[in-house]
């Protein structure tokens, strides 16, 4: 039991002061209450906040982060050169790399405010796209960085069959990631395994990769499979677009709204590619729409349709996806950012009792816990305790109150929090994670010797 | 006289390893050599930059910061709307305000990698519009930051004569700015005696505030009365192309082109509304455009042509404007991905032998100088000292080289700097300006004030 006192804090019902959160043994917030006087012993914060699930992440890419920005043969310079170097890179990757990496990534999300991170792992095999002893060999690595960080995890393990919509086999860069539906569906049971060694919170999806890497009966096969939550990457590149209209004779989100509607267990990743009439549709269907702002800009996607989508009261939430900046402010401000380039408008995500900054920490709070599967996503009893803490005596805060905090903290701060907890585990101090150096200096001996390689 | 030492170093022909920089008693790089053995008491940095100059600031703004991200009654909630919250704001400002915000963004600048400070400064009168006893207290003011802070100040009095094309006056939260051609004479003169205070690299110029703003001869008008830099926001808003073609007969860049040339004294503001033909023409002038792409964004401004004005060899440097965030690599990324985002490409700016990072860098630092009328811009003997130092223990950096180094700061790093040189005064130490705390504490108490009253 640990009790935390907030001078002020968002609650489901908005803000209130002096509010007392109690967290009970088992990770769950236990009670909320407003104005009384401050119990003793209690752990003194001052903005407190739901702390949003990062909702999808692929840690090892972390490990290229800056490596990508020259210029290639190719004149355009695309997304597809992007992959193949990260093909490249990833063909040394060893599970105690993958395990050093994960633990640096998450270490860097509970530091930004995340405190879960929804894994979308497809790293599976040896060099080469043999199998480890354990097939969930490189899942129990996840698991054990997450073990280290005390960062919610929700893992989904990721089914990759074909190079392509017409069925190809993968190419000579992807032999790691290669599953059939069998040997997923032990890659599964080994993932649910590794998982039990962690806390309750823990949560086990799945994700059918793409439209272009599994055949559309795959997507009931692994809703039937999973209990937990699904997530796909859809719509994000126009040669991908054009690829599934070609084979399936209908555009990627069109093709799932006509022939595999997705509900809400469901989390379709970019969808930067959407007709008007996509975004309505798709939005309507209560999935959630997982936005990777840097990463998206980094890769040149494009810029999500976020007016259109709030307009239709859409779920979304936040990725760091490629893992190259981790930072929750900095993604927020991105996507909001995009839309006012785009449309020539400023704070079109706000209401006018909510101002852009509260409208874009809710919608990835609430959207964020969806698309994890877990419980949380708001200060309330019964929920986990994922919570963030800012501090206004930091001078880009200073003066600032309720919806004025989220915006001063989104737009004009480098996005430091004080203090975080993952379903009550109290992993980020005084801006910093338990084992902040240890977990760094392994990372940065991986990435040493990563790097001269290649 | 000072020595640095660097493990690598940006010079004008390339990266160098082993660099020793010796910094003249005037403020002047001494000379610069590859290779001998480090000398006794050199001080040791990893990575060594020509440190830019940030082109353009209005440091008031910075105390409304995250103030004016909600909804106002304007449905489309425009930069207009966000132009009468700043006129209210700068109501209450004293000139003790000024000083204490002025210095705290002059160290903000410090500790991001800017050496310079160009401030594009139009609040010259009491609040009613009244002259102060000195009608340059507040060029004085901004002066004295600079004198605490130690950054490089280039500082441009600002002409702003009208409200509109049409000559009307200037509305009711403009009057703290007015001003006529002569009393701009005195108050030129008047900051030419501030600036005395001063170390030697110290630069006046002056700015027309825009074309709406100032009759066509001001233009002229101005270039004759200072030797200096002159600067103009230009083509930032489709209502400001609107009305000067109303006005004028063409658009803002094409009438200036056509009426009043500029040269390579000049720096233009924005020019995110440009044809492809004006980009094209407006490049060749050997101008600078004076680029802040978080202000941009955060306004709505659009999209600058970066990549046609990359292809024409145009000059350009960056401004962190408004002051809303104050980061080198954020302005930087943001200028790159928002290419990326119009165009679906990676890495535009980059040429085969310069990736991304480097491109960005040495435009910023070339153009960067060149608009603040600085010889500086490059690691080389003669120009001022200008460094900035960074450093790869960071893990963002760790087991990078050259360009990646470059390209991981701005892509993948929060854009810390170790160590910064302005003129050869060593301002920042280990990540810290030497007066940090002090010039906080000063602007905290300011804006508190200020925003309680707000």
């Amino acid at each position: 039991m640990a009790e935390i006192r907030a001078r002020q804090a968002l609650l489901p019902q908005g803000w209130a002061s002096d509010v007392t959160v109690t967290i009970g043994a088992d990770g769950r917030i236990a009670a909320v209450t407003e104005g009384a006087p401050a119990p003793p012993g209690a752990q003194a914060v001052d903005t407190l906040l739901p702390a949003p699930a990062n909702l999808h992440s692929h840690a090892f890419q972390r490990a290229m982060a800056g490596l990508t920005e020259a210029r290639g043969p190719d004149p355009r310079d695309s997304f597809w050169t992007w992959r193949q170097l990260m093909f490249r890179f990833l063909d040394r990757l060893t599970p105690d790399d993958v395990e050093a990496i994960a633990a640096f990534v998450q270490m860097q999300m509970l530091e930004a405010g995340f405190a879960t991170n929804v894994e979308f792992h497809y790293l599976h095999h040896r060099p080469g796209g043999g199998p480890y002893d354990d097939p969930a060999e490189m899942s129990a690595r996840i698991a054990a960085a997450a073990a280290a960080t005390g960062i919610g995890l929700t893992l989904l393990p990721v089914l990759y069959r074909f190079g392509g919509c017409d069925g190809r086999a993968l190419g000579p860069g992807q032999v790691r990631f290669g599953t059939t539906p069998d040997s997923f569906a032990r890659l599964h049971q080994g993932a649910a395994r590794a998982l039990r060694a962690l806390p309750a919170d823990a949560v086990l999806g799945a994700a059918p990769h793409s439209l272009r890497a599994v055949a559309p009966d795959d997507l009931p096969r692994l809703a039937a499979l999973t209990g937990g939550p699904l997530h796909m990457h859809l719509a994000e590149q126009q040669a991908e677009v054009d690829e599934v209209l070609a084979a399936h004779g209908a555009r990627p989100v069109r093709w799932l709204l006509d022939t595999a509607p997705p509900d809400a267990r469901w989390c379709l990743i970019h969808c930067t590619r959407m007709t008007a009439e996509e975004t309505l549709g798709l939005a309507a269907t209560g999935a959630v729409a997982g936005l990777c702002p840097i990463t998206e800009a980094n890769l040149g996607d494009g810029i999500f349709d976020g007016v259109r989508w709030h307009g239709a009261d859409g779920r979304w939430g936040i990725g760091s996806d490629s893992n190259l900046r981790i930072s929750l402010a900095e993604e927020l401000r991105q996507l909001d950012h995009s839309q006012r380039l785009r449309d020539h408008s400023r704070a079109a995500l706000a209401t006018p009792g909510r101002s852009t900054g509260r409208m874009l920490w809710d919608g990835a709070a609430r959207g964020g816990a969806q698309a994890a599967g877990r419980p949380s996503g708001a200060i309330a009893p019964g929920l986990w305790a994922d919570l963030v803490a800012l501090d206004r005596d930091e001078a880009d805060l200073d003066g600032t109150m309720g919806d004025t905090t989220l915006d001063a903290w989104i737009f004009a701060s480098p996005g430091r929090v004080a203090d975080l907890w993952a379903a009550g585990r109290h992993v980020v101090q005084a801006g910093r994670h338990r084992g902040h150096d240890a977990i760094t200096d392994r990372y940065r001996a991986t990435l040493r010797r990563l790097r001269e390689a290649a």
